[in-house]
């Protein structure tokens, strides 16, 4: 076991992860300054957004103005599916990318329109056309502890053959998430345990979504493993649009309090962010009926 | 690092922790009927009533008449402070009782209104007053965790020497109780694991209060840890009276659906608990208007 940390770096997703979700969508102006407001509230890393199709995430469509508006961010993270996606990213402020793909065979096929192993040739593409020290690459590996879908099982085993690969290829940082908010803390320990073993000189970080308020118990578990980079998002917002019953993201405001309260630092001041979430869920409240009227 | 448990054992605290420190008074028939729901739901082991001073908690000054209506229970505990209690108790059938001590020197006098040392060779005579075979006799460790005077700072090895002294004495079990819920998951880590080394063959149980929504955290900090009994009380009720700004204990409810989540039985129903909290906050309600009648 290792020590308990004094100091949790949290990454805020709220901007990708937290909007894709919605059905009421920021405008551009509203999307850079929320990250502004995240940034100014002490949140040091931040995925900004993903450079998805906007035929299947209209939400995000708009990544390139989003990033062209926030020149000054150097702290910003963005999701490349594919190639055509960090191509994409590449011409853009993200010094950080975010690689995906999923350990659940179904959710990989539904979410990235591709095998696992196509994933794994793009991401060495990725690799290949990556100048040393532009950008950073980080794996993420979707599912990793629990698919949605109830024939498949996920295995320990798998997810550290998967993170090995990532590695392998060249990520520089792996990011196991519980896209469907399924982790259970011993399963939790064991994944992370698993892939601490194949990459152990790789940090992890833990992506976590929260189903009836377990997520602190997977929180607990990553800490006694010593992972200490762990993804949220405001207002508990966000969901995988294809994760069937994806509950929503883990709370920033719950995972930053907690910490506080566990005498872990963070460098986030959470009156801030609690005002950073009540605006956002203002503004999203507002786009809501704004897209309700433009359909009626 | 320890086996996740398959089972883990609820202890309901209601009719003792639960009700002491509440306004509204139950009659002892209603009490005698939360103890019967409690088992009809499957609750194994009840910590029924206390045997302290109806001086100091008036509450439960009816803890021999609520044991009476009980003759057929044999799962129940009851908690003792000193010898007097524990004569009192002996003539009942509780078969379990909870000899209790505090980690805080302070919380000990407020509370017990004696020494440590006091409070220990009040034990030492409870236990050679006990015919072999008639009663378990459990040792509760109060602010195990933290103590609610700032000036104090709890220690795991003076815990854990507590802990070994009890056990030298002829506690069965050691129960570490989180008082004040300032629990925090890596010091419940450090405090369990000293206990256990100081006294490895004794089983330990988790008595939490819940601030926050971290005692989630400590739970799975002790499953971590091997320990697989922990006491809890419905609506999170519960609290004591000489420990300033004690929190309620950890719900029962939320204990067990989140066993239930992690895939670990605990034999309790959780339609039928719901069930008997709801008739329980009634009842509490009803009472607080009784006797806010009565002092009109």
């Amino acid at each position: 076991m290792t020590e308990w940390p004094t100091f949790v770096e949290v990454v805020d997703v709220t901007p990708r992860d937290g909007l894709q979700d919605e059905t009421g969508e920021l405008t551009t102006e509203e999307k850079i300054q929320l990250i502004r407001d995240l940034r100014a509230a002490g949140v040091r890393r931040i995925e900004a957004t993903s450079f998805v199709s906007p035929k299947w995430i209209p939400q995000l469509r708009d990544a390139e103005q989003v990033l062209a508006g926030l020149a000054e961010c150097d702290n910003l993270i963005a999701l490349v599916p594919n190639v055509r996606g960090f191509e994409r990213a590449l011409a853009t402020v993200a010094r950080e990318l975010t690689f995906v793909v999923s350990a659940s065979p179904r959710h990989q096929m539904d979410n990235l329109h591709m095998s696992l192993d196509a994933s794994l040739a793009n991401f060495q593409a990725i690799v290949q056309a990556t100048e040393a020290g532009t950008v950073r690459l980080r794996g993420a590996i979707s599912c990793a502890f629990g698919s949605p879908f109830h024939e498949e099982m996920i295995r320990p085993d798998e997810v550290a053959a998967i993170a090995k690969s990532l590695v392998h290829h060249g990520a520089a940082e792996v990011s196991l998430a519980d896209t469907v908010g399924l982790g259970k803390p011993d399963f939790v320990r064991r994944v992370i345990t698993a892939v601490q073993d194949a990459v152990p000189s790789t940090p992890l970080a833990l992506h976590l979504h929260d189903r009836y308020g377990l997520a602190l118990g997977n929180v607990v578990a990553a800490l006694f493993c010593g992972v200490t980079t762990i993804e949220s998002a405001l207002g508990g917002l966000g969901g995988c649009p294809y994760a069937p019953d994806a509950p929503g993201n883990l709370n920033t405001e719950d995972l930053v309090r907690w910490f506080h309260l566990m005498g872990i630092e963070t460098g986030i001041d959470l009156e801030m962010l609690g005002s950073v979430r009540k605006r956002l869920l203002g503004q999203l409240a507002q786009a809501e009926t704004r897209q309700g009227e433009l359909r009626t």
